[in-house]
C-alpha cells in the first residue's frame, strides 16, 4: 500500500500530537517535521523522519503528499497558511472565528494557484462542534442551539492571567455550569446569558510578597476575559500547579433542541466530547482531514475547504462499499 | 426564490411526518402525494397538494424536484426504489442493514441510466447514528464504539408479539441499560452482551379468556427477537394501550472510547437522540437530504449515494459564506 506521506509544520503540542497520530494510522507515514528553531535542537518521537528548518521547505515540494500546519492563529497562520498552501496539500485549525472569511479567501487564492487542497479550520471547535452545529440546525429548522466547553484549559485565559502583574505562573479551566446543561438537554430552549453558561476557575502562583488581593481583583474585572463570568481564583504554589494542573484535558458539549410537526413535538440532539488530551484529540481529527485532502487531491480538485465540504466517507480508512456494509 | 418542488410516495407515519417537515422549510413546497389507495380516501393536511395514484407517478416527470420514498424495506422500497430512481431524484430511508448492498446497486444502476440522485438509507438509525459511527472510528482509529437505542417502540418487535395466539394488540420499547450506558461512558471499552445493553418491555393486551402465562412465556422465549434479552411483560387493556402507549417516541446513543497517542490518553464521544416522535424526526433528516440531492441534480451530478458520500454543507439552507462566517 501506498502510504499518505504527512509533514508536520511546527513542533509544539499539536504538532507531537499529529507525530502520534499518524503512528496510529497505518495508512499514513511521517516524513519530516518543519521548525523555525534550529533543527539540530528539535529531537522527535519517530525514526528515519527528517528534521529542517521552515525556510527548506521547498526543498521536499513533491516529496510529502499533505502539510499539516501546527502554528498558532493570531500570527502564524495568516502568514503560513496562504504560503504552503502555493505548494503543498495543507490542514490547518486556523480559529479565530472573525477573521475566517478572509483567511479562507487568502489560502483558497494560494491553493488554487497551486493547484493544491486545504482544508482550514479544523479541529473539534471549530471542526467537529461546528459540523454538529450544522447537522442539528438544518434537522431541526426551528430551534435553538448552545455550546458548552470544559472543563477544560483555555490558553487565552490562562495568557492573560500571567501577564498581570505579581503573577508567576497561572492555569485557567472553563467549566460548564451543570444546571444550565441539563436545562438545555431538558429541551426548554432556555435564554441564558455568558454567566448562566460558564464558570472559570483559576489557580495562580504569586510572585514573594506579591498583593494577592490585588491579584484577584485584578482577574475578576478584566474585561472580555473575566468579568461576564462568575470566577474563582485559588493561589498554589509552583509545585501544586506543576502536579496537580499540567494536563491538557478538555471537551464540552453541542446540544440542540426544537420542534417538528404541528403538534410541537420536541427533540433534544446532543453531541459531546471527553477528552484527556485536547492536543492529541485535535492531531487525531487533523489526521482523518490529511486523508481527505490527499484523496481529493489525487482526483484532481483544488482549492480551500471547510470541514463542512469534506464528504464523510472521505475522511474513514474503509471503502465505500465497505462503509455501507458495515457501518450504514 | 425557487422552491424545492418535493413529492411523497406513500402516506403513512412517515409520509406525513415529510409533509410537515416541508411546512417547516420555506425553501420547499409539496407538490404531490402518490399512493397505492384510492386517492380520495386520502386526505391530506396542506392546501393545493395533488393527491394521485401510484401508477400515475410518470405524468409528473419534470415536476418534482425529489421524490421521498415513504415505504417499508421488507416488500415496498426493494421494488419502487430502483423504479423511482429512473425517473426521479430519490430520498428513501431503507434499513435493512444486510441487504443494503444489493439495494445500492440496483438503485444505483437505475438512477445513472436516468441521470438522476438517489440518496439511501437516510434517517437516524440508518443516518445519524452512521455517520457518528464513521467520524468518531475515523478520529479515534484505536478504540470501541457502542450503539444503544430506545427508550422507543420496535415497530418489527411489536409486530412479532401481534403474531402470537390470545394477542390483541401490543406494543414493545426497547430500553437501553442505565448501568451499561455509564460503564461504556467512562471510557473502559467494556464487553457486553446483548442482554447487557437492552431490556424489552411489552404491554400486551389479551384477547379475552387468553392463556396470559403461555403469551408471556411465548414472548419471552422467542428466538431472535426476545430470548436473548430480558424482557418484562405487562398485560393491559385497549384503552389503556392507547392512553398511554400511542405516541412514538424514541432515542438512542452512539458512543465511540478510545486512546490516542503513546501514554494512552483517553477520550469518549457521544451523540445522542432523544426525540418525541421517531417518524417527524426521520422526516426532518430525509428533507435535508432532499435539499442536497437537488443541489448535486442541479450540479449534473448522477447516480445513487449514502449519507456517507453527502458533504454536510448540501444540508443547510445557508451558503458556503454564511456558513464559515456563523457557524464554523
Amino acid at each position: 500500500m501506498e502510504k499518505i506521506r504527512i509533514g508536520i509544520v511546527g513542533y509544539g503540542n499539536i504538532g507531537r500530537g499529529v507525530e502520534q497520530a499518524v503512528a496510529r494510522n497505518e495508512d499514513m507515514e511521517l516524513k519530516a517535521v518543519f521548525t523555525r528553531r534550529d533543527p539540530k535542537s528539535v529531537s522527535v518521537r519517530t525514526e528515519g523522519v527528517l528534521v529542517r528548518r521552515y525556510d527548506d521547505i521547498l526543498s521536499m515540494k513533491g516529496e510529502i503528499d499533505v502539510m499539516v500546519l501546527c502554528g498558532g492563529s493570531a500570527t502564524d497562520l495568516p502568514v503560513i497558511g496562504p504560503e504552503i498552501a502555493a505548494d503543498f496539500n495543507t490542514i490547518d485549525s486556523f480559529d479565530t472565528h472573525a477573521k475566517i472569511p478572509e483567511y479562507f479567501a487568502k489560502v483558497d487564492q494560494a491553493a488554487k494557484a497551486g493547484g493544491n487542497i486545504s482544508i482550514i479550520s479544523v479541529g473539534w471547535d471549530p471542526g467537529m462542534f461546528s459540523l454538529n452545529r450544522l447537522y442539528a440546525e438544518s434537522i431541526l429548522a426551528q430551534g435553538s442551539t448552545y455550546t458548552f466547553w470544559g472543563k477544560g484549559v483555555s490558553q487565552g485565559h490562562s495568557d492573560a492571567i500571567r501577564r498581570i502583574s505579581g503573577v508567576k505562573n497561572a492555569i485557567q479551566y472553563t467549566v460548564p455550569i451543570e444546571d444550565a446543561v441539563n436545562r438545555v438537554r431538558s429541551g426548554s430552549e432556555p435564554e441564558l446569558t455568558t454567566r448562566d453558561k460558564h464558570l472559570r476557575e483559576c489557580y495562580v502562583v504569586a510572585e514573594e510578597g506579591a498583593d494577592k488581593a490585588a491579584i484577584e481583583q485584578a482577574i475578576k474585572t478584566m474585561p472580555n476575559y473575566f468579568d461576564e463570568y462568575d470566577t474563582t481564583v485559588t493561589f498554589v504554589t509552583e509545585e501544586e500547579l506543576k502536579a496537580d494542573h499540567s494536563k491538557m484535558p478538555h471537551g464540552g458539549f453541542v446540544i440542540r433542541s426544537g420542534e417538528t410537526g404541528c403538534e410541537g413535538n420536541q427533540h433534544v440532539i446532543e453531541y459531546s466530547l471527553k477528552l484527556d488530551s485536547n492536543p492529541e484529540f485535535t492531531a487525531s481529527v487533523l489526521i482523518c482531514y490529511a486523508r481527505a485532502a490527499y484523496r481529493l487531491s489525487k482526483a484532481g480538485e483544488s482549492g480551500a475547504s471547510s470541514v463542512f465540504d469534506i464528504a464523510p466517507a472521505l475522511l474513514s480508512r474503509k471503502t465505500p462499499e465497505e462503509l455501507r456494509a458495515q457501518m450504514l
